[in-house]
């Protein structure tokens, strides 16, 4: 049992180790030769140049910052990136990074209060028992604090009930008042921009093949004589596999080029290349007329595929998109469904060009049906069934198999210093490697289902990884036992009993999730603002590969908000302040400060680094929204299993009302608010 | 336990009850006294004519049919009734009617082959064992031939394995050819139809309010800018209560009027009348004069009323009809969200004008979500808890209580005779009358629930009935228990026990639900054709009531299908016939007789007799389908925990594929066929 000391030095490590985290990234920030790491978006924006390109300073200047006034202010970057105001951040980020901030800004408005009001009424009454000490069992001050100090029967209960009503009731006024305001700001946004190309145009799928027509003119008939007087034009989607590969390896070769220029520009020498494989064999030639004639050629290839591919008809995809007059023809056929028959001639808004998921344009109507099925079974098998495969990779990775494997390594392994670490660490080995690679497994999985815009795999994967994380760390955490195990409990368990055993098991658990919320939140938010991987590559790549300025372009990764795999666990957040809100308020500052820090973090990360791949207009929020509704179903149903244990019998049916008027709101707001996220209006303004 | 005998002689007397019923029907709708008793849709339609005005006839001829010829073909109207093609039925009766006979007809193809296959496959495999016998249980030869007879473990399960496949494909199979004949019937019936108005209205509901615009002006104001070129006019709704109320009046004045000016006809006397309460006090006056100077008066009256309406702001409701020039222009109204807010400027297809519910037009939006939420809650209550009321009415409505309230009776209740009458008939009685009042009670429900059209208001009463006839009377009838004991069984048990516990009482139910189709299937369906209440109810009125031709008319009560009564019905025989298939085929052949009994005998009323309200081009086939894959996967999840215990490992596996494939199948064609009942498409043809 963790003590509140415990506690305190584990809080004091993970402070330390983040502070840490945090001076170095403020030291690395400061240094010239880290700009591309901690600024990309600017270079991106196009307002920093490249110290190697200024020229005029110093050479150690270019690399490291010696104005020492500059380090005092270590800190100041955190006020810097709050300062932005939020219009201007839509400018400068768009409309999705500074929703996304708002789920942080979200968690502190709904958990300010509740920390007060649970800190002000919860902990006095908690702390004021000494049923613990009288039951003489064994138990830390944390347990004090919390609800399992409190006597069986106790009238003291109520004010816990009463908490619950005004937790439930605080958090879906914040979640109202933040939908609305979501969307408006959504429709302003998509009111404001300039004409975009994808308001005036709606994405068709499933175009019936006619054995007189081409696809282009079916396009065109059909929306001449369905939408007329709206329909402009269309643009076919083409299956350009062979283009792509030509226009990249122009590309390499221009690059070539580029670089042998500058060497020629410096050397005044003209440089030499070698013909064969990577330049590394074959007879020397003039590097600089080798690669003009190469692009020549290649240019050539190109026009001629293309030409192939606009005449060969397999070449044509069974989509297009169609353009029209005005916003309101687009609206009128993406929301209208065109024929009797409900699987052809599908229409929806296009995403925005950049937006796109072109493999899964053309997948048939029924094909997609058995994706989705095909799916289902197997993301049910994954979030319930990984350990098997993970226990069986296990048992081969033992010691023995190695050797077995690479007989040579056998004397180094027998080290017994080097064999006991190997003992302790391989067999979680499996088990880490599939949890960092998961989220981007769903990623595939979601692919494979036939979404067609990068926005939607991502909230599709989102949901798919909370569904993960809500079996498997947080239920997993509880119940302690795989999602496996516990399946086969709930399958044994009346409906009554399992909300029991878990709410029981609630209180027990607050230590370790303190813990999870130190090192996952706070340790792993200061890592984020470090960059330690981009970091590593940028300057891996630096050295060996740039040779021109656009190899450093490219060398630079300025990353993009990973919604599918951050969200989710933002969300893993909300549950556990709300589960953990009436049962043991102690949790809660902890979550304020990751939700404080990251909000920082991320703001800051938003102006400076991330560049994100797509705008979608804050389409995730709606998800958000019902994550953190299920988050308080979840715990308004455990309160009520641990509650039915304690002897207080008006409990149960007063807690029950809880999850129906819970419900019942989240109905409402998906019938006030969602439509906007999801349709377009005609009213003209 | 009952044997085959038993249910031998069930089935003999409740053959000789339907058979009695059908041959006094076969007599009645002969004598032409009660023609408009069993005739009253050729009325409607005009191609007949009282026997009354006839008059050439012998008087006697008029009330008896004495033509004996007549009386020897007394089953004629059996084949009359299936003579009749579906495109003519349409025409006569509509498409409502047609496709409610489509039911019927869906349970004969589904449960034709199922019976020959059962018996063929199931029976004898059952038969050939001697399980019962050996264990020396108390049996009968229909436990023989049920599942019951294989001993455990058996290899022999393996066939009802196969079987359970089978059917439950087949039953798809038949769904979706189905749903593809009906949803074409409704695209060609409403493409063929003549230009019928509320093919190019759109209904409006939730207008906002206007301090500077009326209700009228702001709706054209609002379509003219956002439809321009297809909006063409619109009606505002007025709340004319009062009016309706005026109008009701001088109808039965002028019906009075009629009367005396016949009565005058015949008799050149002109009649008089009292002016005081129904004629019956007060001063004599001319009666054709007081009539008509009444007519006059309410005339007068009605004006000024309908002046008042349109001129008072408050009598306009905030909802309107629009209609557009074209049916392009209001499927794009309709399917389109006309502003930001979601929550006001509802569009949706107009109901046809019979078809619309007036009451509901105007709630408000919030207003219509919390109604939505209270009677979700009340439904609940109502299902589970519905028994508490009814013993607390039946513990007051004791002998005791009776003779308390009515002192006088206590002799005659004293009687021993009358007295051990009442009290085994009194406990009943409450149950009886609510069972009777439940589709009513569920209507009103409905009603506060803010829908705005009857069509959808029956659907909706149509689930509801279905869900408490679920678990009220198949349930309850396997479980024995109501439904709130049966509540607190599946709150105690788990997931897993629920589907074995019931699947293992499965078998032994057979016969108790044999008798249920044949007294409530065979003899219920009996009854239907002979009309009792309508019968009744017409001769009286006709005796007591009728003065002029057109009381006579409106004595005649020609009914309608009551969708929201007779649907969940024919879905609980679909629930019973899937769920007996693999475990006591026997069952299957008392389904058949009641859908082909059922079939023509609706098919009969449909031609002759029943008027509907409405027609709302077969939008209830949806919900139909979907409650015969609710009742397949059922059967599949209880024979899965009927298989679970009888010791063949392998099948509950293989049996859980089965719900999967079918959740799956239904959302395929839910996304396939269903847009098709929901919304019109906008391609021309």
């Amino acid at each position: 049992m963790a003590t509140i000391h415990d506690i305190a030095v584990g809080a004091a490590f993970n402070i330390v180790t983040a502070v840490a985290f945090l001076l170095l990234f403020a030291f690395l920030r400061l240094q010239p030769v880290n700009d591309r790491v901690y600024f990309p978006k600017w270079y991106l924006k196009g307002t920093r140049a490249s110290p190697a390109s200024a020229g005029a300073t110093v050479a150690a200047a270019k690399y490291i910052n010696l104005d020492i006034s500059s380090y005092l202010k270590f800190l100041s970057w955190m006020p810097a990136a709050l300062k932005m105001p939020d219009d201007e951040l839509i400018q400068h980020a768009g409309l999705d990074s500074v929703i996304y901030l708002r789920i942080y800004r979200t968690g502190l408005k709904i958990f300010v209060p509740i920390t007060i009001l649970a800190f002000a009424v919860l902990v006095p009454l908690n702390w004021t028992n000494d049923t613990l000490e009288s039951l003489k069992v064994v138990h830390s001050d944390i347990d004090k604090l919390s609800i399992s100090n409190i006597p069986y029967g106790s009238k003291r209960f109520i004010a816990h009930l009463v908490m619950a009503y005004v937790f439930t009731f605080w958090t879906c006024y914040v979640l109202m008042k933040e939908y609305q305001i979501v969307a408006k700001m959504r429709l302003r946004f998509l009111a404001s921009e300039k004409r975009r190309p994808d308001q005036f145009t709606v994405l068709v799928r499933n175009i019936p093949s006619d054995p007189d027509e081409s696809v282009s003119e079916l396009v065109e008939h059909f929306f001449l004589v369905n939408h007329p007087g709206h329909y402009l034009k269309h643009q076919v989607v083409y299956n350009t596999n062979k283009l792509a590969g030509l226009v990249e390896k122009k590309k390499q070769m221009q690059n070539w080029l580029d670089y042998y220029q500058l060497k020629f520009e410096r050397k005044a020498e003209r440089p030499t290349t070698k013909t064969g494989f990577f330049g590394c064999f074959g007879s020397d030639v003039d590097a600089i007329d080798y690669y003009k004639s190469e692009i020549e050629k290649i240019g050539k290839e190109e026009a001629e595929e293309h030409k192939k591919v606009m005449k060969d008809p397999k070449s044509i995809m069974p989509a297009a998109f169609v353009s029209f007059r005005s916003r309101w023809g687009a609206a009128v056929a993406a929301q209208t469904q065109q024929t009797s028959n409900p699987t052809v001639w599908l229409t929806e808004w296009a995403p925005e060009p950049r937006d796109v998921y072109w493999n899964n344009l053309s997948i048939p109507f029924v094909s997609l049906t058995v994706r989705r099925l095909i799916i289902g079974v197997a993301f049910f098998f994954l979030n319930f069934f990984y350990v098997i495969p993970i226990a069986f990779v296990q048992t081969l990775a033992n010691l023995e198999g190695i050797e077995k494997a690479l007989p040579f390594l056998e004397p180094f392994i027998e080290t017994p210093s080097i064999k006991s670490f190997i003992q302790g660490f391989l067999p979680g080995l499996a088990l880490k490697i599939f949890l960092i690679l998961l989220p981007t497994i769903l990623m595939f999985m979601s692919q494979f289902e036939g979404l067609v815009s990068q926005s939607s795999l991502e909230r599709r994967t989102a949901s798919k990884y909370f569904i993960f994380l809500f079996f498997n760390v947080f239920l997993g955490s509880i119940v302690t036992g795989s999602a496996l195990e516990q399946l086969n409990t709930y399958l044994h368990q009346s409906a009554n009993d399992i909300p029991r055993v878990i709410g029981v098991a609630i209180p027990m658990k607050a230590t370790f999730f303190i813990t999870y919320v130190m090192v996952d939140g706070w340790t792993g938010v200061a890592l984020e603002v470090l960059r330690l991987r981009a970091f590593i590559m940028f300057h891996l790549k630096n050295f060996f590969l740039v040779k021109t300025e656009k190899d450093r372009e490219e060398a630079m990764d300025p990353g993009s908000i990973c919604l599918y795999w951050s969200e989710p666990r933002i969300q893993l957040y909300f549950l556990l302040g709300l589960v953990y809100a009436v049962v043991t308020p102690l949790l809660l500052p902890f979550i304020l400060v990751f939700f404080a820090l990251a909000y920082v973090v991320y703001r800051h990360q938003i102006i400076n680094v991330y560049n994100q791949r797509y705008e979608s207009g804050a389409q995730f929020w709606p998800n958000v929204h019902l994550r953190i509704i299920t988050a308080l179903i979840v715990s308004q149903l455990l309160l009520l299993g641990l509650l039915s244990t304690k002897g207080l019998e008006e409990a149960t049916p007063a807690l029950l009302v809880l999850p129906v008027l819970t419900i019942w709101f989240h109905k409402y707001c998906k019938h006030r608010y969602e439509p906007a996220f999801v349709r377009n209006p005609l009213q003209r303004r």
